[in-house]
């Protein structure tokens, strides 16, 4: 290793952070300039990759899961030789650039996980620790080698406090996670100030405890830094590996380093002293040095020849063995068959049972179709039915596993289940009870901003849930993830609109899909074929039961409510309509026609009817309008007694129609 | 300690937790059982309780986070003499009963919080264990001690696996609440199997890297659970204390005991044999021997002594102390002086800064008139401006302060504000940036359903985060809080609201506040008086500028938003009124008239602008009208330079009112 070559770079990677927060005048230092003698390691040595691939399949991924620290991503990947520019480092946080306030996914070649959000990247990290896991699992065979990559993550105080990062923890040592390695910027300083107001905790014997391997080092000591990354690298022991690496935030500005003044943009003022200090040319702003770049542009070459050997293997294994290429091609390109609602077995016509049972037939066709599908639950399966028959238990000792028990960490699944995205091998989906959608929505949210197609199965809508109470019930959740941008939010009214909601999901391929399902069993609604029920889905809304006369009046309806609406209809006779609209976006995303045919303007006498908060369908049924629904909470009894209770009946809507 | 006694105590309380679950048909018999000798020692000898007066200032509480297994606690409030009556227990998880599914606050005398979402519990005993803290420091005097409570809860593997529980586990520890015991009723089976499939911690290892006490113990050994319960009690050394309790499962039902089959209501279906095993007469239900009653009316009259001795001294201390007595009672009965709003001092009419500035300067007068306030930060005080100046902070060594620092967690800092509310010693409230407020939203929820009156400080609101960009720019997350029932959401439009906003979650007493507040400087709408502001934003929405000729156009706006809908109806002129509509909840809750008299349903032209989604807007703005809004993802760049990017500007609402 070539340590005054990196010690150098290292100060020039200070040097763009500097100047790049400098230019926009804002940003976190702190990060980029405490750890750029990891970033030389990680970048300069240890770190297997290939700039003009930034997509290899066997590449080390690295997720910097404390985001706020963006400079240190964009210094790196600009100096290794990324399609990240100097004019682009330049124009750090500036409008329409790729090198945004925070990692974005999609942005920017060479960043693999959206990341600011504290505690998220270490659940993404051991999202691509469990794909990689897998992958090689699946894919690798006695012949040939194509997966052996090591997922890396920088996370600071930050992350470590929060809980998603916990729960996180304790999953990837439970499950034996041995290819991932955290780097703890362990610099004992937090935003607001020095960490010991905050934390206490004794982080090595804390990792310890939850099987992980833990070593602490002087994290500006390029050879402690890369021998540790080696013993890490190199020990198949089953435990994940964390480098707690003590570092200095801010270092190379001594009037901020080593304090909370040091995390964000406050050392800005001091540049041209620190740049001074680092012996970087006052006359030359973003300065990267001739030896620098030759430096990395001989490390390109030599990584080009391994990325190449292994397109070799790669090609040699896809010619010997084409149906797991087929898999794992179709996994990249986020390909399911395109009939793949059509190849979910229709349900008898006498099925009456909860949606979330229906969800355990269609998932297991679906899982057939789709091998690349994964699922798992928060400690729940027996409850939301999305165990993949056969497809086996994720585990320590079964990699193949389709099925994975995420414990009762909902956040972490919500973040572990990006991370399987990112990677984009396998199809990521995870189920809990639909009220603690609240726990992971931190990562929902991310999910939907970084366009990754995961399906969260919520079951136990509404108050169908019961007994459990109104801390089991939920009423708002609905709505609350409608309102998140780029979620699609499917509340099936019975099980071919299942059906459909499951093919919904795995068809889509920018952006995560939430099912509602319910508790409670509810009935088949026969009236109208399969088909028209499961493509109605696809299409977000449509006429579940169409006026018999002069259309007068619409009655609009999801999930296990459609069935009142329709009962309400028949018995209000001619001019009667039923709109089930299971997806609001979906439903959003069709033609102005489409939507006017569905839902014509001129008929403003409209009812809804949805057991939960009203305040979404003021948007369909209109000033005119009527809603029935829960603006409460719900309340502890047998499901169908709470149901009647709050009016979520068909003679409510027949008395609002009247 | 009459072990006899508390042994067929324990026995009694199994067969009421199995009777109750056996006619219901549903509900939790794993903890109930599993923890009968647990609850024989808390409530027949361990727990400072009196029955006849459940709110004791000086009780000992007791929450249980694992509110699944709520019949343990109905069964020993039944068993010790609270007002939970045999035909209570009887109506188990019926309509309207006060033993609902999961223990729920204000239904039943004896529960101290609501419970169920697991690891709440954790975070709410951590809020009890601070506010009896800050009680022992704030009111005891040399003479008199009035506050020397412990703090216990009963966690299961759930709860341990949450990371929310993980991050109060860390507050805890470092904020050394030594009056905190926690019970793991650690049983290794979790809902969906033996807990081996998801957790391999070594539990003790764990705590101890937390800074706290921990030892194991046999669960269902009444002298082991006495003896390391009083070790716990005495051991005044600044760390919290764990005991993990090894237990079986459902014990008292050997079809189950010991597996995941025992966690729900599996067993009922058994407990005619496992009733005869545990001795309990198979003629009669619900069956409580006369011993135990004997026993329990005992220690009720004992209790009723302690009681009566505390009365005295808290009386004398009253006498002696009678501003602490006002201000102790004052917190008790969550009275706030009701002209609080007026007593903030008004700001200067130039004054142009962002409303998290104004903040700061609210919540230092609202701080001088209600002494029991308290606030918090997620590492965030620098950000979220909220610190109280000369408040002092939380420590463990300064129980007297009133600024806590929570460190970045934010979930915990919700389930302890909760904690601090159940308490109802003093009024918490907690801040972060509006964008992480999904982190504790399952706390808020908790604190809605509950009626807690917490506020949320939540500061950069919306694009207006700037280049921190999209992932830190909250633009669903206003809405995802409305629908939130019983969540009071304000987001002012300028530094007069902003005072207002604080006056209405300070004079709220049946649940919680959220204050939304702007990174960015906003100017002051000085067209009303300061009064009329304020007054306005209690009501929720008022007439921010009236028209000056016949009323055409409504423009609605809220926040940063309200300067260019004011700015637009001056340059549109006479036939156009702004509606200031800074919390909706408060706005329904205003009469029928006086909400026509603010929005006449006459005039149908109605335009809405806030730079968030406008699904709920609709509501507002009726079929005719038009939503200004932003229904996707922000982006990284200057504020201001966002906003115009997204058309949230005085020229949007002017092009679209013409």
């Amino acid at each position: 290793m070539n340590t005054t070559l990196l010690a150098q770079a290292a100060n020039e990677a200070r040097g763009l952070a500097m100047d790049a927060v400098h230019v926009c005048n804002s940003g976190h230092l702190g990060l980029p300039l405490g750890c750029a003698e990891i970033g030389a390691v990680l970048f300069g040595e240890s770190l297997r990759y290939y700039p003009d691939a930034p997509k290899w399949l066997n590449r080390d991924r690295f997720v910097l899961s404390a985001g706020h620290g963006s400079m240190f991503l964009y210094s790196w990947l600009h100096l290794s030789g990324f399609a990240v520019s100097r004019d682009d480092v330049k124009k750090f946080r500036a409008l329409h650039s790729i090198t945004p306030g925070h990692p974005e996914y999609h942005e920017t070649p060479g960043v693999e996980a959206t990341t600011g959000p504290l505690g998220q990247g270490v659940g993404n990290a051991v999202g691509y620790a469990l794909s990689g896991k897998r992958a090689a699992a699946r894919f690798n065979t006695a012949e040939h080698t194509i997966f052996d990559q090591h997922v890396f993550a920088i996370l600071g105080d930050g992350c470590l406090q929060e809980g998603v990062a916990k729960e996180a923890i304790a999953f990837a040592g439970h499950s034996g996670l041995d290819n991932l390695i955290l780097i703890y910027d362990s610099n004992d300083v937090t935003l607001d100030a020095m960490a010991k107001v905050t934390q206490g905790e004794d982080a090595e014997q804390y990792f310890l405890s939850q099987r992980w391997d833990a070593v602490t080092i002087d994290g500006h000591d390029l050879g402690a830094i890369a021998s540790a990354i080696e013993t890490a690298k190199s020990a198949k022991n089953g435990r994940p590996k964390v480098i707690i690496a003590k570092t200095l935030i801010g270092k190379g500005i001594p009037e901020v380093q080593g304090t909370a003044k040091g995390h964000g943009e406050g050392g800005a003022k001091f540049i041209d002293g620190a740049r001074a200090g680092l012996g970087l040319p006052a006359d030359e702003h973003f300065y990267v040095s001739a030896e620098t770049v030759a430096f990395f542009a001989e490390k390109k070459e030599a990584s080009k020849a391994v990325f190449e050997k292994w397109q070799a293997t790669y090609d040699a294994w896809a010619k010997a063995n084409p149906e797991l290429a087929a898999e794992l091609t179709a996994g990249v390109a986020l390909s399911v068959p395109s009939d793949l609602s059509s190849k979910i077995p229709a349900f008898a016509a006498d099925y009456k049972d909860a949606t979330r049972s229906a969800g355990a037939t269609v998932i297991n066709a679906v899982a057939k179709e789709v091998p690349q599908f994964l699922t798992g639950s928060a400690d729940l399966f027996g409850s939301t039915k999305n165990y993949i028959k056969d497809g086996g238990d994720f585990s320590a000792e079964n990699a193949l596993g389709r099925n994975i028990w995420f414990g009762i960490r909902e956040h972490a699944m919500g973040a572990i289940c990006n991370g399987i995205a990112y990677d984009g091998l396998f199809r990521a989906s995870g189920a809990t009870f639909l009220v603690f959608a609240d726990y992971l929505r931190g990562s929902i949210r991310l999910a939907a901003l970084s366009n990754l197609p995961v399906t969260y199965i919520f079951t136990h809508d509404s108050v169908g849930v019961g007994e459990d109470g109104p801390t089991h019930q939920p009423v708002e959740t609905v709505s609350g993830l409608r309102v998140i941008p780029n979620l699609d939010v499917i509340r099936p009214g019975d099980a071919e609109e299942t059906a459909g909601a499951f093919a919904a999901a795995l068809l889509r391929t920018d952006g995560p899909t939430a099912l509602i399902l319910t508790r409670q069993a509810i009935p088949l609604m026969n009236d109208l074929s399969v088909e028209a029920r499961r493509d109605g889905v696809l299409r977000g809304g449509y006429i579940a039961r169409k006026e018999t006369g002069g259309l007068t009046t619409i009655l609009l309806a999801t999930g296990s409510e459609l069935q009142y609406a329709i009962a309400a209809a028949t018995e209000l006779g001619d001019g009667v309509r039923v709109v089930s609209l299971p997806c609001f976006e979906r439903f959003e995303r069709q033609s102005a026609e489409y939507r006017e045919s569905v839902l014509p303007k001129a008929v403003t006498k409209r009812i809804s009817i949805e057991a939960g908060v009203t305040d979404l369908w003021w948007k369909y049924v209109g000033t005119e309008g009527k809603t029935i629904g829960i603006d409460r909470f719900g309340m502890s009894a047998p499901g169908d007694v709470v149901f009647k209770e709050l009016g979520i009946t068909k003679d409510s809507v027949i008395a609002a129609a009247k």
